[in-house]
């Protein structure tokens, strides 16, 4: 158990939540989605195509705007946390993570399929060199036994890679499965270990959480879940859980629900995307009340001028039940006058 | 360790699934979907207002259609299935109770606060003199500690409950605190325990999965997760994910997935709901295989006439990677030929 431990978080809603947009974030999408993270403390930021680096092509479909335009616009916002740029040896190459540095890449992770670590040797070393922050990143991690996976992330840590991720490209692992296989590396490894899930068998903050509970200490997300296939584990979603945990980390639950809610939505709109944010329904958990007063504590917060989700946290808090209904409006009205 | 114990499937999609068409579900509905979950083994069907028996009034919404009309229909088709309510004390009467069962309820749910257990005692007992299967809901669990919870859970035993269920009604915990406990209740109680999830926190389904290691033997879901707040565990998915982990259950993937497409779909658009269900990445992480591949398996599929499903699951046993997309032609062809 390494519950203690900081964790570092990286979010990849504008790599691999945009292929939920096919590849179309603008330089000033990137820079106000990037800079809000930011703001909620997210240590990484990754950027860029979903398949990272010269990604954009008829195989994998072209990006309406050019790497580096978008790498520069975030290197313009962001100072306190890292650019990461994603790169796929065999579709990026070593040239264009030199421009992605010269525009101000920090970080890169540097991914090859769980048996094919050999062909990301030339990557990470010359990542290194450039004296970027580099993850080497194990994509289909469920397609190989625990023995293998050790090998070719120690292949990664010998080359250099400042963390090796257990990545779960196709969303299909369970917790227990994630735990076995990040507690395999956790032992054999010296370097940090990550988790990047995909939520296809509904799994994905599980996987998160039990990944940090055997050890992991660096873990994906992305705002609202955006990601391929069923998406990533949802940011804000697990900012709550990590605090419900008591896990040491920089996110702040609030901060990255209004980038969601106020920059991520209309930038989605704008673009023929309608989703909704899941926040009232998460809130409702996190603050672990009854979905029937929601509706009471909306109609109070407007009344008092006070966050809904002050109101919610307070119920909760206060161990709230069905039939007390009235204690909203003395909550709301004791928060409105703090 | 309890994994290879049977695993016995509630679904509730017509009833905690009611909250999201407002307890719309009209009797043509509900024998439609009962009929479906039946031919799906599902092993208990449960129907009814959201709130349970004669929910229906002005504080928790109207039913379009009475409770007795709802279970007659379910009661008509099922034959396999156990025919199961809902029944809150306090808000259903011992009365009420009678008349479902006179039409044909096979089971009930008996539910109170976690802490109330007591207001359960004349329920559970009338429920077993009418020869009903009666389950014990402890709602709210995350409310109280684990030796409340045993307490409470002892008395719906003692009153005569044939399994008690943890209850996380407001999706408020994780997989840890799940797993704490169910094994509380496993290692104090002689009947059976239960697991009823919500997915406010992204966690249904692994919260399922951990029940079971504790030791529970039944779970809850729905079909698509409808239900309140942020829905429950979906059916289709927790079907995968037991197959994934070898566990022995009675459910039907395909045939989930079909009741879903095929009959509840088109029910929740004739109100007006639109729901699309994840079937495409659910299927891509119950068989392993990168996103990529739908788009080809999908034309394959229409080429030679073969479930679209079967195709990827193919290429997952195969462990086809990026760059073998001419395979999926030739498994296609296979399945034609079978």
């Amino acid at each position: 158990m390494a519950k203690m431990s900081k964790i570092i978080l990286t979010d990849t809603t504008l790599r691999d939540g945009n292929h939920t947009v096919s590849h179309q974030f603008s330089p000033d999408d990137v820079a106000k989605v990037a800079l809000g993270l930011q703001g909620a403390g997210i240590d990484l930021i990754e950027i860029g195509h979903g398949d990272g680096l010269t990604g954009s092509s008829i195989n994998y479909g072209f990006s309406k705007y050019d790497d580096f335009s978008t790498i520069k616009a975030a290197a313009e916002v962001l100072t306190t946390s890292k650019l990461t740029v994603l790169l796929l040896p065999g579709i990026g190459t070593v040239k264009a993570l030199e421009q992605a540095h010269k525009y101000g890449a920090k970080a890169v992770r540097v991914a090859t399929h769980v048996t094919e670590a050999d062909v990301s040797a030339q990557h990470i070393k010359a990542a290194k060199e450039m004296g970027l922050f580099t993850v080497g990143f194990l994509m289909m991690s469920h397609m190989t036994d625990v023995d293998r996976l050790v090998e070719e992330a120690l292949k990664m840590e010998s080359y250099g890679a400042d963390v090796v991720y257990v990545t779960d490209s196709a969303g299909a692992m369970v917790p227990s499965q994630v735990a076995e296989k990040v507690a395999a590396l956790k032992n054999n490894l010296k370097v940090p270990i990550g988790h990047h899930a995909h939520n296809n068998l509904g799994c994905a903050i599980a996987n998160n959480l039990a990944a940090i509970d055997a050890g992991a200490t660096y873990v994906d997300s992305s705002l609202m879940g955006l990601g391929a296939g069923a998406g990533n584990t949802s940011t804000e979603t697990l900012i709550a859980v990590l605090n419900k945990m008591k896990h040491d980390h920089r996110g702040d639950l609030y901060k990255a629900m209004d980038v969601s809610k106020d920059i991520l939505v209309p930038i989605l709109e704008s673009k023929g995307l309608h989703l909704s944010t899941n926040h009232d329904s998460m809130m409702l958990g996190y603050a672990g009340v009854y979905s029937s007063f929601l509706l009471h504590s909306r109609r109070a917060s407007e009344r008092f001028d006070v966050d809904v989700r002050d109101i919610l946290l307070e119920l909760g808090k206060r161990k709230v039940v069905g039939g007390q209904e009235d204690w909203i409006i003395d909550i709301a009205h004791g928060l409105s006058t703090r």
